[in-house]
């Protein structure tokens, strides 16, 4: 067996307690040796003084009682400088400053995995910093397979069909989890009348939406999945500022722009009935569904994020379900029907699946 | 750039030659060096004596002529000794006899890419030979993405959520192209009463089928793809005979199992007819459709290739269009909706892609 491999876990919410959990049990905790974990304000450093086991269930107060202030460069020194490093540094915040820190990161040879859309999503800058600062420019490797579709196999395919010289031709999903289940409830292949109002909050009272379902509904988390698959795509059209180069639609309906406050905003939410309804009509009229998509179209140099209508038949309208993602490669050699990839795309544990399949990967690639 | 991986392909046939395509051409040229190409007679070394470029248009020819006879123990010691080596090993045959030098090959320290399902699907003594010969128990490397879904994801997805220590509870899916083009014409959602016997005859003008259709309707080719994935399950049962040890339907109908040429076959499958209808009636009564599927059912530890019964609304029903494979893996963290994998699953681009991809992931491996 090869020397553990040394990783520091900044982030402790849902997704980075389910990485916790995954990375220690079998099969990952004999090749991963965690030696930080934080929070946005603490980290401790392990094995505990007292050797004492650090489990996910007993590691919050014992973080909480003898965490040192989290000093971000210090984790990296520890991680570049530790005797079977240079390790990974995994970023399970949700914050913008850590990303803009991987340049860094990986000009000291530490590897990065990240959940974390922040990074590539944003200004181009900063996206091009990273990969300059990374393989193969340099021996440090960067992976964020769960900043599109959690655990799905999303960029890896994309990466695959790139990389071999394939040629994309649209891709086209429905992304986000929230907005699936809002239109899969709403706009159904076998009819329904429920208000779109009602199913905004069955999905906030189930968890589905954030805690302002203003920031799901805003289209900002689809632009930011569109840009990271935009960026593998050598001929897909350049995004200078990231996710707000994406002509997105908001679904907060013009009525309800000028609500202030998340409180008011939720209470008028049925002012805004009638305009989904009258898009709903409008689709079943000519035998079709809603979905709020992305699409990165090629021939078209287009990236957008709308509402577009499906056909009763299309996958969208009958194989989605639930609260799951769909996305499309349709490519050269996937045509005329697309290579589809299905299934839960939000959720901590199958977040987490993400992190911890690039950890393996950079595993096997580090210690081969 | 770091130095081009040697490598040699064996197996000129369609994939073969996809392959090369693949292999010659922007962005994977960079990354290898293609050192020998060979059918099964002859193997050709290059580059030429004259240095003139050997294409995929024109090496047919050239390999006819000038080729040696194909020694496959100096094919490995050739990528074994290369000065850019250990090289890696492409085997695009369809023979049993290439699989069972694996273990020789990888015990030369030469990776092997493989679209052949014949080194993993059989007895279960050359799987552990290989097993044994390969990584982590060596720095040889073997992968064979493209044997089960030509260039769909679903090795490597299985891996991924084994890895990570996800539980897989059932895997089940259309594996065969052939099969599915079958029944998604026979069998719709939308009802018909197309023969059986014309379908097959259609499939088989369309070159869907193999020559003599038995071979696809045997469903020995789903039970191969069932036993490479249920190897990768650390939880199903053990097949020690590989696919011989797989429970499998045969679709040659009772009435005609005593056919005893491909012609006497052909001219008599109409009478297997009745036998057909009978079962997509029954199905259609309960709101069903008919499917050959592989089902790898953890729970009840049962592998078995079979005619399945699906619901007017299960993704097999609907989604399920044309030749297209489809694959659902059931786990603890993929519940109550499974993770789907869906596209084309035969055909020479993608299955070369299956092998491309490969390639790059062991470049990046050794080239980091």
């Amino acid at each position: 067996m090869s020397r553990p491999v040394p990783v520091a876990l900044i982030g402790v919410g849902g997704v980075g307690k389910a990485i916790l959990q995954q990375l220690l049990a079998p099969p990952l905790a004999a090749k991963f040796n965690l030696i930080l974990i934080a929070n946005s304000r603490k980290a401790l450093s392990l094995p505990l003084p007292t050797n004492a086991p650090v489990t996910p269930a007993n590691f919050l107060p014992i973080l909480e009682e003898h965490g040192a202030p989290l000093d971000v460069p210090s984790v990296i020194s520890l991680l570049a400088s530790h005797p079977d490093g240079p390790g990974i540094f995994i970023d399970s915040t949700g914050a913008e400053a850590v990303p803009a820190l991987y340049p860094t990161v990986l000009g000291h040879g530490v590897h990065v995995v990240t959940p974390n859309k922040k990074g590539t999503s944003g200004d181009l800058a900063l996206y091009k910093a990273i990969e300059d600062a990374s393989y193969p420019n340099t021996r440090a490797l960067i992976y964020g397979e769960s900043t599109v579709g959690a655990g799905l196999p999303i960029l890896s395919s994309l990466k695959d069909l790139v990389g071999t010289g394939d040629e994309i031709e649209k891709i086209e999903g429905v992304f986000s989890g929230t907005l699936s289940y809002i239109f899969n409830e709403y706009s159904k292949v076998e009819g329904g009348d429920v208000a779109f109002s009602e199913v905004v909050k069955i999905a906030k009272d189930k968890g589905y939406t954030e805690p302002d379902p203003r920031d799901d509904l805003s289209g900002a988390d689809v632009a930011r999945k569109l840009t990271i698959l935009s960026r593998l795509v050598p001929t897909a059209p350049e995004l200078p500022k990231g996710y707000a180069s994406v002509p997105t639609q908001s679904l907060v309906p013009p009525v309800l722009e000028n609500a202030s406050t998340k409180e008011e905003y939720l209470e008028r939410l049925a002012e805004g009935d009638s305009y989904f309804a009258n898009l709903r009509e409008e689709a079943r009229k000519e035998g079709k569904v809603v979905r709020y998509v992305g699409v990165i179209d090629i021939a078209n140099n287009k990236v957008e994020c709308k509402l577009g209508k499906y056909d009763f038949d299309h996958a969208f309208a009958t194989a989605l379900k639930g609260s799951d993602n769909i996305i499309s490669f349709h490519t050269k050699r996937y045509s005329p029907r697309p290579l589809i990839i299905q299934g839960a795309g939000a959720g901590a544990d199958v977040t987490a699946m993400g992190c911890t399949s690039d950890l393996l990967k950079i595993y096997e690639r580090i210690r081969l």
